[in-house]
């Protein structure tokens, strides 16, 4: 255990985090798509203030910035993401990157901790422009030529285009050495509203829940609104509707508080006053940390369909989008670390919590231990212009984060 | 009560509505949109041949065709309109309007009827191409001024510059003369299942039902669909299926078995996987050919907005929309006069039952007694390319249609 703690400095990392701001700033809000000219220059900055930082620092060959710390190792890697969603908050992402990089900075100020080494890392498309986890997937290791060849953004621009234009097509990718890098801890928002709630100022976060997503389409028969009897009817739309009920109630049974589900989207076919509907699709999002309740809610849902299908004229299809994931427990030991470190620096004012969004923790965490540490969002918003945490929050959640760094690192030069 | 009834011939009577199908002929369907240059052919055809019939045809100042019997009067209007829905059916207004043409020969070969008055008429655009209804409504004398001036089609082409293309910006517009014209009967393929489902060949309408189209919009909060615990969100999706359950429920309790009502559109806001709907909305429509029931519709709908809004978070605004209609019962005696020509004809083949569709006749039975024959849709099926009647169905609908204009002529020239 280190005799003192790094100290940040609240000051530099605010201004970090307002100039970061400043590339697409719109409004109170960040537009900052990967790899658009402005998360370009972004990135550059970033770079050199890692460099300023005593780092290694470069854009690598599918645009993460990676600073690698001179130190020898084990090496803690601290990071998260700067670019934003197409209606992108200031701290998404964000945060965790400028908490990286102070943190790197206050390691190498603090006796105890200057010979810890701290790689920070921007990963590249966290949020899905072109292909989502970009960055962590090919730091990894897994297999992405497939988004590299075909993957295209919302203006049909292929990420290998936008990568060659950005001057990155023959960059080296940096990879993970598992020899070095023991660890990765990425700070981030919250994005939802439970700490608020609870009036705490730390999140723990426990694991990353999985997620499925289904569309569930409905085959009756379109008729004129005014001449078809209620009796006679095949309305896909009204099927629909009482479809939702019934997947309500058998996940209302499965669930337990942290459960969600979401029907995010309804479509009925032909969409007109005076027409019963001949087609309905619904698009069902769940979402879980215990993937034996996620299996269980798949089983459901596909009882469900089964079910209504003998039971009906209209009928029922299931179908299971792309992008499923498993639950991604966080490491204990790295949990107890950041619990540690909240206890001494707020103590009772943090909690547990598991994250129901995805973050990049969840790609590398199949690789390396992963943990999370979450600060409140105000009003629970994001992926919106008003995004926002409190400065206060800002400020201690990287000082967790610090103190926690450090003791992760001095048990890392142990093991 | 003439001694002999006129005899139609089916021969003419199907080359002429197979003659009227060639105008914008697509597959089995038809496309003739209110005053497009193939509509606009059509009803020249259709003006010769009313004038080959012995009428003074002529296409009016909005484009309505009407033939003008030269016999003295109290007149019989049949009529319905040749201009179609954007995926019309060959026989879908076509079909009353040729044979009004049909009888109007039929009448002038028949000793027993050479002297009665029958005039034919193609209403202009009761489908609504500009604006609905607008032959029958300046015919009758109804304000069409902000029709002619603002309505436009979908390709922005505003209803007076369309006039003026067909040259008929400078035409004498037909109006009701209410000394000579007494009646008006409109023949109509049925447009829903009912005739073949219980296996009748003609229908008697006795209402066309009245309608009713209201909005509902929810206001919730949009959130993270991950971040978002079930227990403090605020869907407003959830919410407008919550309350369509409501509304069956509600209706369900007023209905007969001739109520309709329809859910036709649902749209959730933002619509991704992803997000807890913050805004969402629904479109319903409901018919009655009882007055009294849509009322009691309007007030039950109003008091579950208002008993919703006392319960939930999430808020419903109820929002009435252009076009209610009210109910409009047919001529008593016209309906006499229709079911004892289907009895002579069909005996044990006929049935009274309401319109659940709208037609020119509810514009003109406000003015004068007015009355509909049915004929079977195959299948049920309107509005659509494969909209169609068996020929035998055709045929006999005329010989009904023409046997009761005769007994309706008749009893006009003892008022």
């Amino acid at each position: 255990m280190p005799e003192d703690f790094p100290r940040i400095n609240p000051v530099r990392l605010l201004d970090d985090l307002k100039t970061l701001r400043s590339f697409g700033a719109t409004g109170p809000g960040v537009v900052r798509l990967s790899l658009s000219p402005v998360d370009i220059e972004a990135r550059r900055w970033l770079a050199g203030r890692m460099t300023d930082a005593g780092l290694d620092a470069a854009i690598d060959g599918v645009g993460t910035v990676f600073g690698r710390s001179r130190k020898r190792g084990p090496a803690l890697v601290i990071g998260s993401h700067t670019d934003t969603q197409p209606t992108g908050g200031w701290l998404d992402g964000a945060l965790g990157v400028i908490y990286g990089l102070e943190i790197a900075r206050a390691f190498g100020e603090c006796e105890a901790t200057r010979e810890f080494a701290v790689d920070v890392a921007s990963w590249i498309d966290e949020e899905g422009t072109f292909s989502s986890f970009l960055g962590s997937r090919s730091f990894t290791g897994e297999a992405i030529d497939a988004s590299l060849h075909g993957a295209r953004n919302h203006e049909g621009l292929l990420l290998g285009d936008a990568l060659a234009q950005a001057g990155l097509a023959n960059a080296p990718r940096v990879t993970l050495d598992r020899m070095r890098q023991r660890a990765y801890l990425e700070p981030h928002i919250e994005q939802g509203g439970r700490l608020e709630a609870s009036a705490k100022s730390i999140g723990v976060v426990t694991t990353i829940v999985g997620i499925r997503e289904f569309q569930v389409r409905f085959t009756g028969q379109r008729n004129h609104a005014g001449t078809t009897p209620m009796a006679i009817r095949r309305d896909a739309g009204a099927a629909l509707v009482a479809f939702i009920a019934r997947i309500d109630d058998a996940f209302d049974r499965l669930a337990d508080a942290d459960t969600v589900w979401t029907v995010g989207r309804i479509d009925l076919d032909p969409g007109s006053f005076s027409v019963v509907p001949g087609k309905a699709t619904l698009n069902l999002q769940f979402r879980d940390g215990n993937a034996g309740r996620l299996h269980a809610m798949d089983n459901a849902l596909a009882g469900l369909v089964d079910e209504w299908n003998a039971q009906h004229a209209v009928k029922a299809e299931l179908i299971a989008c792309d992008g499923a994931e498993e639950p991604v427990t966080m490491d204990a030991g790295l949990q107890r670390h950041l619990a540690q470190a909240a206890e001494a620096l707020a103590p009772g004012q943090w909690t547990h919590m598991p994250s129901g969004a995805s973050h990049d923790a969840q790609v590398i965490g199949h690789h390396i231990p992963a943990c999370m540490l979450f600060v409140p969002s105000i009003g629970g918003v994001s992926h919106d212009f008003i995004e926002d945490t409190a400065e206060q929050h800002i400020v201690l959640g990287c000082e967790v984060a610090a103190q926690a760094a450090a003791r992760i690192a001095e048990a890392l030069s142990h093991d």
